[in-house]
Order: structure tokens, then C-alpha cells, then sequence
């Protein structure tokens, strides 16, 4: 331990290489013992942890030092009537925020009583937005026309990289010289933006080899990730679900104690 | 173990009502089982954590059944020259999303070797925004002129529930006969989402007894909590940060394997 | 004139109805002396028009009392290279914004002079988008699948009506258990809104009869007319027009009086 | 006439510069002329006006070849509860758009037979939005305390430009290194435009000789003028009025042959 500490303090040992001369767990308990000391704390609740970060280290965390331990509550039975899934369902909910469950189960609670929710899959497609640069306005035409009229070319380049996925939409929106567009790919039940990811690129070089434009990036902020976007709010993205129930007016005042009008008026 | 079973499975006992009647701990591995059980699954790792349990059943979990564990990475050193935060520190961050301390890591390191990023706190405002239901438009302005020309008055009315924070802002928003009043504290160190709650309430009846409004919500979506929303862009919510560096071109292209030209165009 | 100015003070004459007595000119100076009297004004310049009245009453205004005029200046030349519009242009423009026409005839100049400006349309289709109502979630469901798998029918429901505009797209919106459906024709050279109206309505009714949805409104506000909206700017509406020019540093100081990196940061 | 063609055509005489030889009169109907015989068209009712274009040409228009004439009707009468205006109207209206008189004026017959409609002004300012480049964030820190902390100095320059225009506010946003500043002012009775932006020019001047900082454009889009944008939806601009009536079941039924819930549903 010390002589990792001293290697780590005088800069002969980089803290993320700590893993290439070590197991995980001893890499973790050397990292968090140096930041504890240059930063003046002790995080024994860090430390103490039981999942086994042999993996975590390698595909999900970077420089670990610890876990987090968010307490998990249950809400439900809750009735759905969907195409896929049909039957009564236990929600798990990991949050720290108080009386976030209760709420859920009474919600829950009151759909299972009415019968159970009614559920359908309405769009199903993950994106990734390439934006590529052109020359003049010409050639952002020229773009547009060919992701336009060679949909099967672009679904075969797709296709080369993953067997799961699948095209199923390529929509550009030019603003100048600039071309966007937005791939939109079924990704079956997975979540899949690893997948859309690599075969955006294979289309997009595709692209630039076929039309010579230019690709400035592979995600160009119309895909949208992690961030709420009118384009989504609109296109969708991922999977676009509705569901609905319908509630009585006793069922309401019995579960909510409230009045269907107000909750109408709050709405 | 097993007699509570039965009775939560013949509804005798409600899942929720366990606590009242075992330990946390205890509480905790009966509720699993009974999911384990109803949903047909096995359970380990979510029943297997070391965090102690009794505080969370009480202020920030219903209906617990175990605990999810995420990684901690640390990114650093990162310099800062703000007004409160002055120094080199490290940054923990919880993620399974494998990349983002190394990326968020790499960020660090640019910004410390260029001599640290410069922080100001330009606004600092937690808001709710209780929504009153008015007789007619002329009542409506009335509200409007109360809150506009009373400030002392609903200062003092939040001063009466917490000596911590403080009403810094009341901006009315009219729309037909609806009014909403946007209030803002100074909520110090805390993040006073509470706090600020229970003052808006004292306040919302304030407003109530001495105008004849009628309080529909004590949320009424301006606040806006946990949603983006134009409102908070504009008029900030919580702390407004500003914080900036410098870096030369070089550095951008040695830690970043790219050029500043292209990262604006990107950008 | 005075017997009908009495029969409008009495009521026995409704102002809408004067041009069922008399013809359009007399009709406007009548109404015009009514409203004089009644306002206490006297509008000799709305009075004074060269243009014929008698279409205009009949399908572009009502209760029309005279006409105001707006000054028409021209820029240009403007040099355009467009698939069909494609030489050199003077544009009209009516406004009493005074430096408005001077400035975009500085526009016009920087822009012939660098040889004209690229245009090219991008989409076309102008839009209407009926909402309906259904009995629940799964009913929407099926309301949109029947738009979706039945685009045929929907082209010729929309033919019945027209010959000259034609069913481009048809995309469906669900919102529990409002379906809005935005239809989009190509309208050639007419801006098309009556046109497309009335064969929205006929496709309204199909999908009526078809799936049993309600019809709440024609225009369901997807449309969208007349207003910004964020559904126009990502999918079009009308002709989407794209049109670029290349400026020279030296052209733009000579105009402009001003560099272009100045002109960069202020955009 | 044909000698000045003559020079229009080879170039010895501007068009916007004939107003400088001829009558304003005489001058449009030369370039009218020219324009004419370089599209190869006739315009002969652009031509045929009785306005005076002597004040136009001045100050409202450039290269003026004519007016075009809109209908104007009138809805009315309206009845109106204000504190500024208090009565019965007449609403002039002025388009080509068929039936939109008629719709407004059925408006105005059920809130006139419901008594009038209640109006309130809530808020009076214009605004004008300079942005500003700092050096880095703690100057732009510093241009925002020097904003807040120095209103009676803005208000004074504001003075020094107009006797009518007061300023009543002052916002500052701040991005980066660049510094919006919101300046609100009340215009009086006056839409009051270009006072405005005077005033803000002067105060701008004064902050860029008290802080250091470097105008970049007096109007920074934040202003927000012409364009519809989420900060005038949110602290208003120009004039806020509200208005209101109460329609009866009864009257709604009779003035547009619907339900009332038909019409809360449709909207």
C-alpha cells in the first residue's frame, strides 16, 4: 500500500493505471486512501461496499474509489394490459427521496382497481444525427437528394455493422451549408445507442464518399441524448409509448381524497 | 419469517406496515422475500448491501426491499478560483456509463494546467410558485398590485416559518383569471427546497385572507422543479454559476488531439 | 343616404346589410358617414381609394368603410440562380418602415454583386392537421394504424376533392386519447390553404367512418398557421426554401462598411 | 421623362436618387417606368393612389414606385371597461382575408351583450437589449454589479436623451463572458421604439467608460423585437394587457350555434 501511495504522490504512478499492477479491489482501496489523504477526509461509508467491481472497472467506472448504496422500495401490484407485457407488476424505484414510493403505490393502487392500464408501443426508433458540411447550397442538395433516393444503400451500409439493429428512417434538415441527418434505427429491446452509434458512422462515411461532404461530427445535437428536445418532443425518440385508464369519480375521491374537478383544474 | 408471509399474502398485513411490526433489517429481507415470491425471481444482490437501513425507512424510502450499488470514480485535481470554493479538489462522480470520468478527468486536467477556471455566483434562487384562481380580470389585477405593493408583508410572513431563508423576489404572472406568483429565496447553503415550501404556504395564505383568491396549487409549475423550462433559463432557479478558462491553442491540441478551429466549428 | 343612416340608428338596417340595397361604393360611404357619427371622427383619407370595391366586399372583406394605403419601394436588382426562378429580380416591398427597402436594397447588392445567390426548395407541402377524439388508448392505437397502413385511401379521399393539390404525408401524433394526424400536400404554384382545407375535411370524414374517432376540430393547431411553432420548424411547412451566397472579405467591407469577423460575433 | 430613363439605364442616375431632381410625385412615376420596362411588365394600379407620398418618401419608404390599397372594415360596436378606455368602440380592421371582419365582429356582438369586456394594463415597458464582450468571467461579474448596483446612473443617462421614456429596469444575463443587459423602459402613451434605443445607446456608452467592457451590439436579441421569443412570453414587452369576459351557456350557444364545452374542448 505505502509504496503505491508514495509512487501516486511523487507522480511516478498515474492514479488510473493503479489497475494494471493490482486487483480491483486493492487498486480501489490504494485510490481512496490517496484522495482520503490529499484531500483531508476519511470515506469509510465509500469503501464499504459488497458488489464486486472486477467489471465495473473495466466497462463502467474510471478511477473508482467506492460505491454508493441507493435504498430500493417496491410499488405496486400494478395491472397493465399491453402487447408485450400483460399482467400485474411489482415497480422497483431506487430514490432517496421520501415519500416518492408511497405516491407511486397509490397510483399504482388505484389503475390495478380500475382495472388495470391499457398499454401500446406507438414508435419504436433510437437516432444519431450526423451534420455534415458542404461546399454551397448546391451541394447541400446534392446531400439531401441522396440520403432522399439511396434509403437502401444507407439500410445495407447499416446493416454491415450490426445484425440487430435497423434502419428505419433518415430525415435531413439542411440550414445553409450545413446538413443534418437524423438516423433513426429499430433497436428491438435493446436500448441500442452503442449500436446506432457505429452504423451512423459507416453511413455517414458512406455518405462523404458518395456526395464529398464533410463530416464535422457524428452527433449533431439533433439526435437528441440526455437532453429534452423539441425535435424529440416531435420525431420521438426511442420507444414512444401511450397509456391510458379510466378512473371513476368515487375511485378518485376514495384513493386520492380529492375531487375529480380539482385534479381536472391542478392539470 | 414465514407467519408474516402468509399474512402478507392473505392481505392481513399490508406491505408497507412491516416496519411497524420488525426491525428495518428484518422489514427489508420479509418484503423481499415476498416479491421474490410473487414475482417468481431471486433477489441476492439487491438484498446484499452494507448502508444501515433504520434511518432510511423513515425519511427517504417506502416500502424498501434492498439497495442498489453504483460506482464512484474521481476526476482530478481540478483547480477553481471562486469567491467560496479556492483550490485544487477532486470530484466524485456516480455513473456506470464507462468513458465519462475519464472524459470528465481529461476536462480537469486541461483546465488545472491552464492555471484553474475563475467561478462567480451571479444569483442565488430557489423558487415555488403558488397559482391563485381570481373572480374576474379586475380581481386578478388586484392580487397582481397586493403582491407588488406588499413585499414587507410576505417577507415577513415567510420569516415567520424559518429563520435560514429569506424572500428575496415575488414576480406575479397573469393570465386571464389565473395569477401565479413566482417567489424566490435566499435559501444560503441548503438547497431549501423544504424550507421554501412551507414559507410559500404561509405566504399563499397571506395572499388568500387578505385579496379573497383562492389557492389552486401551491406548485403551479413556474417554479419549475426537476422539468427544464424557459422560465428557469431565463430567470434562473437556484444557483446561477458562471465559471471560465482560458486555454491556449496548444493545450487544446495537446489534450485533446484536436484543433481549437474545430472544436468552435463543432461547437 | 340619410334615410339609410336613420334605418341604421333604429336598427332596422344592420351594417352587414347595406350592400344588399345599394351598390358597394355607396354601400362604404354610408357605413363609413355611420361610423363617423358614431366614433365623432371624421376619415376623409380612408375615403379616398382609387381601387374597385365590388370584388372586395364580396370575398375579402366585410363592413368595409374605405381602404388604406401603404407605399410600395423596390430593391434590386437581385441576380438569382434558382431551378426556376433564375436572372435578375427587382423586389417590391409594402411598408412605412422608413430604411427598410434601402436596406435590403444594400442586401441585394452585396448579393448580385458576388454573382447572385444559389437558391433551391427543399420540401413542399403545405399542412392541416385534423384532431380527433377516441374512447381510449387502444382506440388511438387503431386510429393510428389505420392512417398509417391505408395512405392510399387517404390520397384518393383527398383527390375526390381536388385535382390540382395531392396527399403527400400524413403523420399521426397520439396524445392519450387525442390522435392529431398532420396531413401535407403539394400544392404546385398556389399557397393552397382553402384547397387543402377542404381536403383535409373529406379525409376527416373517412377516418371517421373508418375507425369511429371524433372529429373535435379541422384544424387541430399541429397545423400550424399563422403562429410560430416548434412542429413547423423541424418538419416544414409550406416551401422550404434554402438560399446561399459567398461574400468576399473585401465585398463586405466595401458594403457593409465592416469587417466580417464583426459581422460573425454580432450573428 | 425619357432623359432621366435614359440615365437610369446607363448607369448616371441612381434610383433612389431621383427624388433629389424631380417632384417625389414625378419621381415615382419615372422609376415605376423603368421598372416596368426592365421586368416587362405594366403597373398601372400600383400607379393609381391618392396618398400623398411627399412625407412617405422622407421617411417612411425608399425607391417608392407606388401604394398598394387594403380594404378596411369595421367590428363593432365593442364595449370596452378599461381605466384608459371606457365605452363602446368601433374596431377597424384592415385585410384581404375573407370572413375575418365578420368572425371578429361576432366576437365583439356576445362580449358587448355580455356587458363588456374588463381590461387591465399589468405592465408598461419597452425594451432594448445591449450585449457586451468582458475579458473574462469575473469582469463579466463585474459589468452585472456595476448594472445592479448603479440603477440611479442609468436612469440619469437614460434622462439625459428623453424627457418622455423613463427607465424602470435593468436585467442581466449572463453567458460565458458575454453580459446581456434587459433595459425596460416606460414609454408613455408612445410604442416608443427609437426613444429606447437612444436611451439604451447612452446608458450602453456609460457602461462600457464605467466597467471596461465592449458593446458588440446595441440590439443583442434578447431585446426581443419582431420575433417571437420565450423572454418576452415570460417578462413581457411593450404593453401587458389583460382582458376578460364572462359569456353565459345562453349567449354562447346563441352568437356561435355550439356548446360551451365544446368550445373549452376544442381549445
Amino acid at each position: 500500500m505505502d509504496k503505491y501511495l508514495e509512487r501516486l504522490k511523487n507522480g511516478t504512478l498515474k492514479l488510473y493505471a493503479l489497475e494494471k499492477e493490482v486487483p480491483a479491489l486493492e487498486a480501489i482501496r490504494i485510490r481512496r486512501a490517496f484522495i482520503e489523504e490529499e484531500a483531508g477526509v476519511q470515506l469509510p461509508k465509500l469503501g464499504s461496499f459488497t458488489m464486486d467491481p472486477s467489471n465495473a472497472v473495466k466497462r463502467n467506472i474510471e478511477n473508482m474509489v467506492g460505491a454508493v448504496q441507493v435504498p430500493v422500495g417496491v410499488a405496486g401490484p400494478l395491472k397493465v394490459k399491453g402487447e408485450y407485457a400483460d399482467g400485474t407488476f411489482y415497480v422497483p424505484l431506487a430514490t432517496t427521496e421520501g415519500a416518492l414510493v408511497a405516491s407511486v403505490n397509490r397510483g399504482c393502487g388505484a389503475i390495478t382497481r380500475a382495472g388495470g392500464a391499457d398499454v401500446r408501443i406507438l414508435r419504436n426508433g433510437m437516432t444519431r444525427a450526423p451534420v455534415f458540411s458542404t461546399r454551397d447550397v448546391l451541394h447541400a442538395r446534392e446531400v439531401k437528394d441522396f440520403v432522399d433516393g439511396n434509403r437502401e444503400k444507407l439500410v445495407a451500409a447499416a446493416a454491415e455493422t450490426t445484425s440487430h439493429g435497423e434502419l428505419t428512417g433518415a430525415m435531413t434538415f439542411v440550414t445553409g451549408t450545413t446538413v443534418h441527418v437524423r438516423l433513426e434505427f429499430d433497436t428491438k429491446d435493446a436500448m441500442g445507442m452503442n449500436m446506432v452509434t457505429i452504423a451512423s458512422e459507416r453511413i455517414a462515411n458512406l455518405i462523404e464518399e458518395e456526395t464529398g461532404a464533410r463530416l464535422v461530427a457524428l452527433s449533431g445535437n439533433l439526435c437528441t441524448d440526455k437532453k429534452p428536445a423539441a425535435v424529440n418532443g416531435i420525431l420521438g425518440r426511442g420507444k414512444t409509448v401511450v397509456a391510458g385508464v379510466a378512473l371513476s369519480t368515487d375511485l378518485v375521491s376514495e384513493v386520492f381524497k380529492t375531487g375529480a374537478a380539482d385534479l381536472a383544474e391542478v392539470n
